[in-house]
């Protein structure tokens, strides 16, 4: 049996035309549509490509976004003022701060200022402390974990009463993962670079999110039989039959994995379109919200 | 091989007395103590008996205590005043308002207008959320999943790197101790209702945390033997033999758990006495603070 494959980029394509007629159908009963502002503080190419990749995606569903570059040695108060100048835009829907801040800036403080209401990236302390409650729903989930569970949702996967387990605790992906898993009444394990004998937690897993950002750690025969498979990381490792020298690869060993598992996601081509799709989702739900529905 | 018993009452005693001395030089060196608030809404029999005592437990180590007794129909804007005036009074260090609160009282609200540095319960949803997060640390960690982990310490039970099980995932209890153990190093597993085969999960456990709250619903043969066993339920079951007509137990069967765990809190005397003692920690902690060390 091979498994099948879960195409994220074919999903997350799916449910950027869903948010694009929602859209049309907003911009055609209030004359208006969601907008997304980025807020990118220095010049990290790596957050620089991010930001243009959302830009980007926000306009092939007509989503406005508003772009602001601000220098890198921008003090916290200045930041804080441009956030807060965002949260009282109402043309503003979502805001979104890439992270990481330069050292100097207090990313909590940052994330904090952030409106409730508009933070589509869910990393508000607020929204993450609610995320980590029973029965305190968050009005965001971050976009990456949503879209773990996205995946696995559209791909007719039972969750609830299965065994969960995630590997890696990181605040972005990990922990969020874990919540949303626990929340959907998943029995969830968590490992990590500490788990004593990592192979044999891993194949308890119904359900498998990998997210430690190790390249093909996983080996096929860590897969439990008929498993689904999240693979989250995007690890660059060395190809030189590649022109760019190099290949991505995700933290599991996909060929072998595949053999074994009943459905998994490629790298790329899995996780990665989910993200961003999220945060289309995201904030298209603050604009239905702050359009009253 | 019969178990240890990690003795809560006992090691309660110890940091009690620990606090009472800290307190005592606090005193001598600042002429001021500790004081903690506490806000009773309305009149439940068993609200009022857990207030009255950490009240006693306070006067017994030194520290100052302040009771509100408030009418159950008092409004939410009236409750919030109290609070706001709490926050703003120096010799209170510590704010504890007693759950549950009446059905038109928005808990989250409450807990989030107590002041950060004044949460001694742990349970503002911004130190709920740091909770969640790595490296993220809270002001104060709630007392009852903070007196879990000062047991397996305080009886030299390792943590990092051994399979901890949690059972149950309310607010309170099981998924703040469940954010502790991940955090310091423990391989984490969260057990439920929908969890699919129990025993199985529960026999992995170095260290078991129950909380649950189902009379003696962990049996001997759940346990891997050597465990760690803190058993956090109380329940009241029929006992036609004591006088009250009924007698407490926990969520695990002590007398079969106790042959094959290594160590095991007994059901009273365990978890119970560390709850109020954690809470005395965290008053004292937000003095010294408050005081600048």
């Amino acid at each position: 049996m091979t498994a099948e494959i879960i195409d994220g980029k074919a999903i997350a394509a799916t449910i950027r035309e869903e948010i694009r007629q929602e859209v049309a159908a907003m911009q055609a009963a209030h004359g208006r549509v969601p907008g997304l502002a980025t807020v990118l503080v220095g010049a990290r190419k790596d957050s620089e490509t991010y930001v243009r990749m959302k830009k980007k995606a926000c306009a092939e569903v007509g989503i406005a976004s508003f772009g602001h570059e601000l220098p890198a040695d921008i003090s916290q108060d200045e930041l804080l003022a441009v956030v807060e100048g965002l949260n009282a835009d109402p043309a503003v829907h979502g805001i979104l701060v890439q992270l990481p801040l330069p050292d100097h800036i207090d990313d909590e403080a940052v994330l904090a200022a952030i409106s409730l209401e508009k933070d589509v990236d869910g990393f508000h302390p607020l929204n993450i402390g609610r995320l980590s409650m029973k029965r305190r729903d968050p009005l965001f989930v971050p976009c990456t974990p949503k879209g773990c569970i996205e995946l696995l949702d559209r791909s007719g996967i039972e969750i609830s009463g299965r065994n969960a387990v995630v590997l890696g605790r990181s605040n972005i992906v990990g922990l969020p993962v874990a919540m949303l898993l626990l929340h959907r009444n998943a029995t969830l394990t968590v490992c990590h670079s500490r788990t004593a004998d990592l192979p044999a937690m891993v194949r308890q897993a119904d359900i498998l999110i990998a997210a430690v950002g190790r390249a093909e750690m996983v080996k096929g025969d860590w897969i439990k039989p008929g498993a689904a498979v999240i693979d989250v990381g995007v690890n660059a490792i060395d190809d030189a039959n590649d022109p760019r020298g190099y290949r991505l690869v995700g933290d599991v060993a996909f060929d072998e994995a595949r053999e074994v598992a009943g459905a998994i996601t490629p790298v790329p081509g899995g996780v990665g379109p989910m993200t961003i799709a999220m945060l289309l989702r995201n904030t298209t739900d603050a604009a239905v919200r702050a359009f009253g529905g």
